[in-house]
Parts: C-alpha cells; sequence; structure tokens
C-alpha cells in the first residue's frame, strides 16, 4: 500500500489554512479514526479564517480548489503516490469539515460536498488504481451525501434567483434610466394588475421554496445523524491514513494517471461534440424556451445533454487536479468557467422548472399565473444564453489534460 | 411647374406590368381626375400579373419598388423634374391600386398604403422643393390613409405572429427531433395542463385579434367610402400630372437634393447613435425583457427610440429611391434590412402588448395566463433579438446617401 510512502503529508496539510491560523490543523489519528463510531472528531475546529463557501458545482469561489497543491514533480512519485496524496487532502478536508459543523453549518456542509465530490470522482477517474470492492460502495456513499446536503443550498439559490428575476422583469421606468425620445415627459410610476402578480408570484415561489428547503434542511440533519454517514465518515477518516491500492499504482504515475484522465476527457469531448453548439452559438435562436408550453419532459429531454456534459466537464477538472498538481492557471480556468456556464444552465434549468411546478398550484390568480409565465419564459432563455455563453467558449477553446 | 417637362412619363409607366400584360396602364386623364368626385377611375385595372403585395413597411417585398427607376442621369435635370418625375410614378401606382381594389383588395390596399407613404414620405424630405401649402395638408391626409389602411393587415400579421410562436412553444418531444442521452425511451407524448393552456391563449388570442380585425376592415371600408377619401383621391390624381413645386426647384438636381436626403440621414444617424446599440449587439443582454410585469409605459419608453429610427430609416430609403434611381444596390440594400429588422422590432413590440392585453380578460384560466405569459416574454424576447440584430447591422455597416 502506498500510503506509508507520505507520512510527511499529514501534518503538512495545514499550510492549506491562512497563515493567521494557530496550530496545526486537527484531525483525528489514523488508528483512532479507524475505531471511532462517534464522526465528530474530539479536537478543536482548526482556528485558522473560515473556510471558503464552496458551492461546490462551479469551482470558482473556493480557496481550497483554486490553489497549487503543494509541488508535486509532475514526472516523479508512482501514480499511487500522487492519488493518495489527493485523497489524503481531501480526506482531511472532509473532516475539517465535519469538524466545523457546530460552528457554521454551511461552509462546513460545502466543504464537506466538495470533498465528498471530489473524492468520489477522482476514484471514478482514477478507478483502475484502486482496489473495486472498496472504491465502488464508497463512491455510492459519497454521492449520496453531495447529493443530500446539496439539496438545501439549491433551494435558496434557486429563490434569490428566482426573487431576483422577477425583480428585473417588475422593474418600473421610475427604476431604470427612461429612455425617451422628443423630450416625452417622464411618466407617473404605476404598478398594476401586472406588477401585483409578479408580487404574488414572488410571494408563492418564496412559500414553496422555503417550505422545500425546510425539508432539504431536515433531511441534512438527519442524514448527519444516521448511521450510515457515521460508516461513510469512518471510511473517509481512513482513508486520511490509508488508500487501499490496485497493483497498477505502483506505475510511474505519468505512466499511468495521463491515459486515465484523458479518458475522461474523451468522454467529455465526445459528450461536448454531440450537443447543437453550432446552433446554440447563434444568439436568439429560441431553442431553450421552444418546448415551455409542452410537456416537462420536452426540456427535460432537451437539457438533459448539457446536464450530462456538466458532469463529465466536473470529472475532467477533477482529473486535472490530480495529475497536474501545479496547474495549468489559463487551461484550468477555461474549465473552470465552462463549468460555471454550465452551472448556470442548469440552475436556470431547474428555476424554470419550479416555476413551472408553482404555476400548477390550484387556485392562483391568473395575474399570478402571467407572472409566472414570464419568469418560466425568462429563466428559459436564461438556459439558452447560458448554452450559447458555453458553446462560443468550448468551440473556441477546448481545454484538454497534458501529458498524454 | 415643372411637370410639362415629362409628359413622356405618364404612358410609360406601364413600363412596371410586367410584359405580358396588355395594353398601356390606365389612368384618368389629369383633366378628368381633376374634377372627378367618383374615386374609382373608370378605366378596367391594368391586367398585368396581380401587383406584389407589398406590405410596406419592410420594403422587402414589393417588386415596384425593388427595381431601378427609369434611368434619369444622376446629374441631369432640375430638382423638380427628378421629384416630379417620382411623384407622377407614386400617383400612379396610387390609382392603379384604386382600380385594383375591387378584384384584390388586399393587394389594392398595400398598394395604396405603400404609395401614401412614400408620396408623403417624399414630401416631407423634399419640403423645399414643394409649395408648402399644397404640401402639408396632403402629407396630412396621406398619413390618415396609410394609417387606417395599416391596422387590417397589422392585426392579421400579428394573429399569425403570435400563434406561430404559440405553436413553437407548445412543441412536444413528438414534434422536435429529441435529443435523448444514454438511449432514454422516447416518452409519451402528453399534452398536459400547459398545452391546455396554450391552446385556450391561442382561442383567446384569435378571438381578440379577429375582432379588432374585423372593425379595421370595416373601418377601412368606410374611410374608403369617405368624401375624406374621395378628396384625397383626387389631390393624388393631380399629382399625376402636376406637382405644386417651389423656386427652389428650378436648381439642378444636384445641388438642391443630395442636402435634403442629407438632412433626412442626419436626422436617422443621430436618432440611431442615440440608442443603446452597444448594449443591444451583446447577446441576452434581457434588456427587451426587462420590464415585462412593469407597467405598460416602460416598454413603451424603451421601445419609442426604437420605433422612431425605424421611421427615420423609411424617410432615407424614400429619400434614397428619388435621388438615386438607378440605385446603389448594396447600400439599399442594407437600408432595406435595417429596416426589415426594425419592422420585426415592431410586431414583436406590438405582439407581447397585445399579449398582455390579453392577460387582462377577465375571469381567464390560470393556465390560459400562464401561456400568455411565456408567450409575452418570448415576443418580448423577439424584441431583443430584433434590437440585436439590428445593432451589428447598423455598427458594422452604416449606409449613408450618396452625392454629398
Amino acid at each position: 500500500m502506498a500510503h506509508q510512502q507520505l507520512p510527511d503529508r499529514l501534518p503538512s496539510q495545514h499550510s492549506q489554512t491562512p497563515p493567521d491560523g494557530g496550530g496545526p490543523a486537527a484531525h483525528p489519528p489514523p488508528a483512532a479514526a479507524a475505531t471511532r463510531t462517534r464522526t465528530r472528531p474530539p479536537q478543536p475546529p482548526a482556528p485558522g479564517g473560515s473556510p471558503p463557501a464552496d458551492n461546490g458545482d462551479t469551482g470558482t469561489s473556493t480557496i481550497m480548489n483554486a490553489e497549487p497543491y503543494d509541488a508535486t514533480p509532475p514526472g516523479g512519485g508512482t501514480a499511487g503516490e500522487v492519488l493518495t496524496r489527493y485523497l489524503h487532502e481531501r480526506a482531511a478536508a472532509f473532516l475539517r469539515g465535519l469538524s466545523l459543523r457546530g460552528e457554521n453549518e454551511a461552509d462546513a456542509d460545502a466543504l464537506l460536498r466538495g470533498s465528498a465530490r471530489r473524492i468520489g470522482g477522482v476514484l471514478h477517474i482514477y478507478g483502475p488504481l484502486t482496489d473495486p470492492g472498496w472504491a465502488e460502495p464508497l463512491r455510492a456513499e459519497l454521492g449520496w451525501l453531495s447529493t443530500t446536503l446539496g439539496r438545501e443550498p439549491q433551494y435558496a439559490a434557486r429563490l434569490t434567483r428566482l426573487l431576483d428575476a422577477l425583480r428585473r422583469l417588475s422593474i418600473t421606468v421610475d427604476d431604470q434610466e427612461a429612455v425617451t425620445v422628443g423630450g416625452a415627459p417622464p411618466p407617473a410610476p404605476s404598478g398594476g394588475p401586472l406588477a401585483l402578480g409578479a408580487a404574488r408570484a414572488g410571494a408563492l415561489l418564496e412559500r414553496q421554496l422555503t417550505l422545500a428547503r425546510t425539508r432539504a434542511h431536515s433531511a441534512s440533519l438527519q442524514a448527519m445523524g444516521s448511521s450510515r454517514f457515521h460508516a461513510l465518515a469512518d471510511a473517509i477518516a481512513v482513508l486520511v491514513s490509508e488508500v487501499p491500492l490496485a497493483p497498477a499504482a505502483a506505475a510511474p504515475a505519468t505512466a499511468v494517471m495521463p491515459p486515465l484522465a484523458g479518458q475522461a476527457y474523451k468522454r467529455l469531448a465526445d459528450a461536448a461534440a454531440a450537443l447543437p453548439l453550432h446552433r446554440a452559438a447563434h444568439p436568439y435562436n429560441a431553442d431553450a424556451v421552444q418546448a415551455s408550453l409542452g410537456a416537462d419532459l420536452t426540456a427535460d429531454l432537451q437539457d438533459a445533454p448539457w446536464h450530462q456534459v456538466r458532469i463529465l466537464l466536473r470529472l475532467s477538472r477533477y482529473a486535472a487536479e490530480v495529475t497536474r498538481p501545479e496547474g495549468d492557471t489559463a487551461d484550468r480556468q477555461r474549465l473552470t468557467d465552462a463549468a460555471a456556464l454550465l452551472e448556470r444552465h442548469r440552475e436556470a434549468a431547474e428555476s424554470a422548472a419550479a416555476v413551472a411546478a408553482a404555476a400548477r398550484t390550484p387556485r392562483i390568480a391568473p395575474a399570478t399565473a402571467y407572472a409566472l409565465g414570464v419568469l418560466h419564459a425568462d429563466q428559459r432563455h436564461e438556459v439558452e444564453a447560458a448554452r450559447f455563453a458555453f458553446s462560443r467558449l468550448w468551440q473556441t477553446a477546448v481545454p484538454g489534460p497534458r501529458g498524454r
């Protein structure tokens, strides 16, 4: 097993906390972690600055992920060493997130989610390097956790997005810089029935999404207290010290890892190539709004290939984090930008679906329904705008893995 | 008066009818026309192929306007001669439209409208060349006529546009080429409540716009039978033979007309420069949809400068028709394209307003209101798309009048 080759990594991982943080980062000793059944590490949380709020999906907000890793010479070490180092770091971040939960739940969950997604993703990409009997079940549990924890912030973000959009759509002449011609007198501000409908639509969405958020929060709490989670946390605690590697991991990293990252990238490139990029790069193609009034399934079917690319893009980003620890900043930035655009795509698509669902509420007023209709179409246009931006970015600069 | 200098133009205007048309084009002799009170010329309509359907505004559809005029050397003749020739042609087209009315009302009205707009526009641009005491009242009457006749086709076009958009927005997975991922099974087609709402919204719009169209048709018929119209037709009949010119018209065309066309163009260029072109040229700026749920006035104020440019663009096109009879096809095409885009802008803006008005119908079902909301936002996005296209066109190729 390769983890013995990197004993000095564990104490040094506190270098990721800001310099004003006192003392080495706390994490349970491997032996203790392996036998604990309580998941909260007994040590106090690392006192460094509060961890970055990682919404995870966009990859734009985390200091943790944006900074280059401690230098691992690209040519040096076995694949097992490189992979182990990365998984150690993520596992330590996971445990740090756990210990943070009492302090700042949102930040802690973001850290847990981001770490869980990365560990799961990397175990997927570099699957041949690890023991499949160990990695497969762990990946499933990590997926469960990040999905469960991800719901609450998603509902919160969706509500913010939709209320912002409603405000934008209800702008009155007083609010905006009125462009007048021929010296028309500035009209008196007037709300009118449409503005009332917008206000009601906002209240309806707020009720529904707040309820969904509260439920998601309860589900998160329940999950965090479950024995299922405790078992997962234990498995991660073990990962801090030991990664069950496969024989293939003994090969040099430069020989084994780039082809695996390349496979991940190829899946991404193939999926992206299957998207209607050419059409999407033509502004105002009105594709995304096309099925606004048809069955929900139509929009879902249309969006699914884009969501798929978003997920594959994330995997490629994680693969790059492992194999290019020094980071080719320009290339990685492009991957990050592309991911952010597809995250916007997902948010808009899901927001549009939430609006359509709200419109099915029985006994709403026609003005409310009208405002929801406008909002739905607006969000579908945001979907289209995100596709447009992604298509332009992807067609001009296709980032690929190095080292092949 | 200059009309005596061009006696050969009148018989030759039948050259605008296809060669298979028999006999010279019919129009009343000037003397008879001046004293008639009946407006229908007694002669049979020109038997040439049916005149092109001129919706007038876009300037893209008329063979009559697209073909170069009979050559007038740009350097030759007085301003009065050039102007008189153009007005003769338009007046003859007007009378041809009149005589066509019994045959094909829509085509006839389009011809009447197009001629009325051109005569009025040219009298405006080249005002200093004509007797203002004669031109100003005539322009007002021409404006009344083209507005009155224009309403019916506008309602018809609006209904077609909105029903098409509803169809596009209600597309189901069966209709479109479903993009599936991972071999998802093709779902069963389902209408659902949204599709029902779309159908009801379509029926509501059809009822309302058909009613408006019928009323507009009655108003047109009433106008055509009015003494006001008869007086106007008489004035146009006089125009076939005689244009009351001002002394300035005796100057060479090359000296007098280009500055006047230049003024018209300058007004256009200034108005276009005042538009938020830079912002509009950025796709998906979401400007046009901004005020969808605010007061109607907000959208109106936002659209007005663009409508203004549309009108000024039309005047510049007419000015070009007079002074550049041979036609600089590339430049004129750009003007025509720009005009078509702003016409699309107007249609989308007015369609959006019609949808908002329909949404205020009492006691509509929420699903209907929702569909109308989606449709409204869709049309406001069409507004934005038209602005985008216009901005791109205008910023890259600003057509200007020659001969300055």
